[in-house]
């Protein structure tokens, strides 16, 4: 009954296109609300303090898949991407609601296996689970959760914010979740044409791992508390390296030049990425699911950044105009471009 | 690769003790959680007063219907449904986070008829679209919507808290949704085997509107603020007058007795019932999707709650273990049992 004149495909905006059109109308009424859409997540007025909200869905057959990924896992990953987004405010995590969707053919034990890692996870994290709605879903199994932490409000970190000369710093490493996620897809195929063989997974721990069970970085909001560190601007990286530098620079206008050498790759993701003929440049930068964070810092805080495990320093913020930039070793520089992922491609 | 010892079907436990199952395992570590699963919202500690959060989900095949609900309509109902649980914490909503799937079959002007409803009910109860997430989906249309409000900390109304002797009080009329789902469902039916026929909804307005575009109750809590009316223990209407009466005696441990000819019924809901050959206190009891607050009062307060339109005294709460039932025009007694929606039956 519902007809509609014209007919535009959604992969002709793409993610970040469809999210610019749809919400260009809201507006703010509320005085409590500090900043909505376009952040990691969204800042509320709480007294003394900021609360920090952030939403994230995972769809079976989009963002998972059951035949490789362990209910336990799942029910981790979805809490954790979503206290990624609060520490990306450099922020903590407080509360959780989960909203789950079950087809008919999940048994009560599989739904108590997804909930074991949801609460994993509060453990892990020290966030309480606090509500959410429970339904069937005749299309597959939906996890939609939000975090809500706190922050205080002289240390919120917003993607906007960096300056000209600023530090830009990653921890971890990058591409591995990606690189897991080619693994995984690969033991499939050839499990489908022949459903005898046992998946060759060994020596993969680290980026399956990775992928099926990430983690948030709690260490990094720590470390910026003991340091006296405050962010000028920070992102979690979920679509890819390069995604993420492009919206760190468009927020606060200004432009970028990374070293492809200081880019933090560990050895198995390269390794792998060997095997299977992918630059694993190209994982790092456009692999995505890393939630690791990406910050900047005042080049006066770089002593302060020496030697710390796990932390990079992988180039610096440059003047509005200038564009973004992957410099390689021989000094060549090459224009960075978000390939990140068009949920919407077919 | 996830295999289950044992299988015990969903169905077998219903939604409701489904919920019990996984919410078990819950523990509160952080200070600022008030009270978390178990109400229509969840209490958390924000300066001087407290912040409500709900979460609910609607998902396509099992919450609507594409054939007959309007998107505009859709998106208008998944605001107002978490809306609604916030009222019934006695709170005003603030902000909302929607989290929306979409499958490849949405043209960019569909997703914009969605939000272009998200906008109308933001509008219309003065709330922020604050976040959320977009992607797709391979099975058909999600919509998980987050809302958040505020309540002082001793105006908060929880599902407990109902004592003997007191009043309780339903806003509205009920059943009507519930009747414009059987119409709505004929029409669908007939037009199946008829792809020419015209649907059939005039004189339906009013129940068609109660289902696919339902409102929540402001006044209700600006009557309280005016007249200064504390209710002793709250729940919004979505699965059915019975059900909700269940919940308000089990969580205050007391029981209750309404009187069926104080159970407000629309004109439009008791004749369409007729014409399905409904009873229409069946669709009052167990029909839900009414979107009414259900509340009790101390019985001293009878005199503010005189004529005010709109506003029923259905009955009152008696001593724990009397059970809750419903007295019928010959003073016969009935218990009341709740069917409520199990979620998960085939």
């Amino acid at each position: 009954m519902f007809e509609n004149s014209s007919n535009t495909d959604l992969s002709a905006l793409g993610e970040f296109g469809l999210i610019d059109q749809i919400t260009a109308p809201a507006k703010k009424v509320q005085q409590s609300t500090i900043t909505g859409v376009g952040d990691d997540a969204a800042v509320i007025e709480a007294g003394d303090r900021y609360l920090l909200v952030s939403s994230d869905m995972l769809l079976e057959g989009v963002h998972f898949d059951l035949s490789y990924a362990p209910l336990k896992h799942l029910g981790y990953k979805a809490v954790v991407v979503n206290l990624s987004d609060i520490y990306a405010m450099n922020g903590t995590p407080r509360q959780i609601t989960v909203n789950i969707g079950l087809s008919s053919k999940f048994s009560v034990e599989a739904v108590e296996e997804i909930y074991a890692g949801i609460y994993m996870a509060c453990d892990q994290y020290q966030v309480d689970l606090i509500g959410g709605d429970t339904t069937a879903s005749k299309a597959g199994l939906v996890l939609s959760v939000t975090a809500m932490g706190t922050v205080d409000k002289d240390k919120v970190a917003y993607r906007k914010g960096a300056k000209e000369t600023d530090l830009i710093c990653v921890t971890g490493d990058l591409g591995a979740a990606y690189m897991g996620l080619q693994v995984l897809e690969r033991e499939k195929t050839v499990f489908k044409g022949n459903p005898e063989a046992q998946p060759d997974l060994e020596g993969f721990d680290y980026i399956l791992e990775r992928q099926l069970k990430p983690e948030a970085q709690r260490g990094l909001i720590e470390f910026f508390k003991e340091r006296q560190i405050q962010p000028t601007s920070m992102i979690d990286v979920s679509d890819g390296l390069a995604s993420e530098l492009l919206h760190l620079c468009k927020a606060g206008e200004v432009g970028c030049q990374v070293y492809m050498q200081k880019i933090p790759i560990d050895h198995t993701t390269a390794q792998t990425a060997d095997e299977f003929n992918i630059n694993p440049l190209v994982a790092a930068m456009n692999g995505g699911e890393d939630y690791e964070l990406l910050f900047t810092v005042p080049v006066t805080e770089h002593e302060k950044l020496q030697d710390v495990p796990g932390l990079h320093i992988i180039g610096h913020i440059t003047e509005n105009g200038s564009g973004a930039f992957m410099v390689d070793d021989a000094g060549n520089k090459s224009q960075i471009t978000a390939q990140g992922w068009n949920a919407f491609a077919q």
